[in-house]
This record gives structure tokens, sequence and C-alpha cells, in this order.
């Protein structure tokens, strides 16, 4: 019938492809956060770029709760290996840095593959870095502050990718009851 | 001129408001995070519910960086007073949890003024809070893992909640070069 005809085509459809590119995150606690927030978004990928630490670190599990025996990674001495490794198979590469040529996230067309690009906790993303990417993104700034924690921005940007691949293709965005959900309601 | 007139009427329209409610956060590092993420949003009031410390407390302190001095915040000893302070001046609350009835964040049209609840790390909203809310709200899911840390929540949903405010108004959602941005751009 038409449902499954649709289901079917839906199979047939390139899945989307999410990769998350760790540029010196030095924080054990920050890594660990980001296989979790990782794991929530479907990333396929996450690449450990130059210092940045990886499994297995207790610290790590402490945050990551398992997500980091879920979440493939990748490290890589250099950063830019990530990257180039990524634009080589076609896939664009965003840095989520703050440049005097960043767009907003809510300005871009994300692509439906698509790496982003992560990086220090106080240098952000290395020069180096942002010369190989093919663009920089940024969140919009609010108080007084001018930065949001790493992971945070990491959420922030991977909804917003999630969110405008969902409503290109009218599709529902998950699951609509995973196990474990609270069962009482308002 | 028209750009003048434009940004007079603009003026004259009520500020949007953003109210975080926390139900009984422990952990002093996510305290401090989501003081920073408040920060970010331009949250205009935190409240603090149940046994969520307050500052000042050095561990809020380091995770914070200094957002608890610009975030106004309040302790209440029940978060249900919180809830209820709010919706007692016109202002919808929402809870941020996965229940049957959450409806998904990308699904709700947010109003301009607009409080959200987020819940204990491991138990969630209590059940005494999703009584008084308007409505839940959750985050799409992707990955082996149910649910994202609570920081990592509050700044999809509340990025959402600006996006929306901004493709509402057509307004820039921020100033577009803020001070201590890198100069450097690939």
């Amino acid at each position: 019938d038409a449902h499954r005809q649709e289901a079917h085509a839906r199979r047939d459809q390139p899945a989307p492809e999410l990769f998350l590119v760790l540029d010196r995150i030095r924080s054990l606690h920050n890594v660990g956060s980001l296989f979790r927030t990782a794991d929530g978004f479907g990333v396929q990928k996450l690449y450990l770029g130059g210092f940045t630490p990886a499994p297995p670190r207790p610290e790590i599990t402490k945050t990551a709760l398992g997500a980091e025996e879920t979440v493939p990674f990748r490290s890589v001495e250099d950063t830019r290996v990530a990257v180039l490794e990524l634009r080589s198979l076609g896939i664009p590469v965003f840095a989520l840095e703050q440049t005097w040529d960043s767009r907003s996230i809510y300005d871009v067309e994300f692509p439906s593959a698509v790496g982003l690009v992560l990086g220090h906790e106080v240098e952000g993303v290395s020069d180096e870095v942002l010369q190989d990417v093919d663009g920089c993104v940024e969140i919009p700034m609010f108080g007084a502050k001018h930065s949001h924690n790493v992971t945070v921005s990491a959420g922030i940007a991977l909804g917003e990718i999630r969110r405008q691949w969902s409503s290109r293709d009218g599709e529902p965005l998950a699951d609509s009851n995973p196990p474990g959900m609270k069962e009482d309601s308002p």
C-alpha cells in the first residue's frame, strides 16, 4: 500500500550523515559529554584531534554514561587530517567558531551530510584548521558572556542541523515514545 | 525614514521574556553551566527550586564563569512556587521532560514570553511539578541513550525558542560581531 511504498522510498534515500571533529578539547569531562551528545544526535563518527583525550578513561565514562561504547571514534594527531578526510569524501565541513566571516547557524542551509568542528575550550578552533574548512558558523549570543560551553554549543548546532533536515524531509524527527520515558504526564 | 520608523516600532514591542526553572538539580557543576547557558540566551530570571544549590559557591563559579553575577536568580523551597508565579503573570510554562504526552520542541509554537522547567539529573521533573505546567516538551533522540545532559538539553530547547522568535520577527538574532571574537577566518 501507499504507506509501505513511502517507507520503502525513504529507505532508498541516502541516510543523513553527521560527523563531529574535536580540535584539541582538553577536558575529559567535556570529551565525555560530547560522546553523550554525539550519541543523542546519531553522529556517525567522532574524530578526536590533536591532544583531545580518548577512551578508555574513567573520567570520560563518567560523563559519557556509556556513549563512548556506542559512538565510533578515531584519534587523529592533526585535526586537519579529519577535516581533509571528510572533504575528500564530498562532505562539507563547518567550524563552530566566532570569526568575522561566521554566519549564524540559523542562516546556513546545512547539507544532508555534514561535518562540524569544535575547538579548544579557551582558544577555539586553531587557525590552521580554519583555513581548511568550508566555512564558519556561530551561535547568536544574548548575554554578558560571549560564548557557550563547548558541549552546549555542540548541542545547539546539532539540534539546528537535525531540525533543518527534518523540516525538509517532512519526516518525524524520531520515535515519539522511546523506552524509559516517564509514564506520568501533566 | 522607513528604517528609523521600523526600529522605533520594534522598541515599542514588549521584549521577549525567557525564564528558566530548575527543579532539584543536584550537581553544582550543572547549576554553574546552567547559569552560563541562561546568560547566553538572555534569560531574565533563573529559579532554583527545591534543593538546587545557589551561588555563592566556588564550584558553581567554576562552570558559570561569572554568569552567576549577571543572571538574576531566586531560590524557592518548592519548585511549584516558581511555576505558579510565572503562570499568575500570564507566562506559559513548559517542562522539558519525556512523558507520553510530550510534544517535540520543534512542533510547539513557543509564545514570546515563556518559562521552561528542567528537572533532576536522574529523576527528571517531579510529578507534582508536571501537574502544574502548561505542557511538556521533549527533544527527539537518535542514539542508543535516551536523554541529553541537562545543560545540553537546556541549550537545545532555548536555541529553538530563540530561533522561533527570530524567524517570526524577521529580526537579526543578535549582534553579528560581538567583541572578543577571532579575527582570523578561513
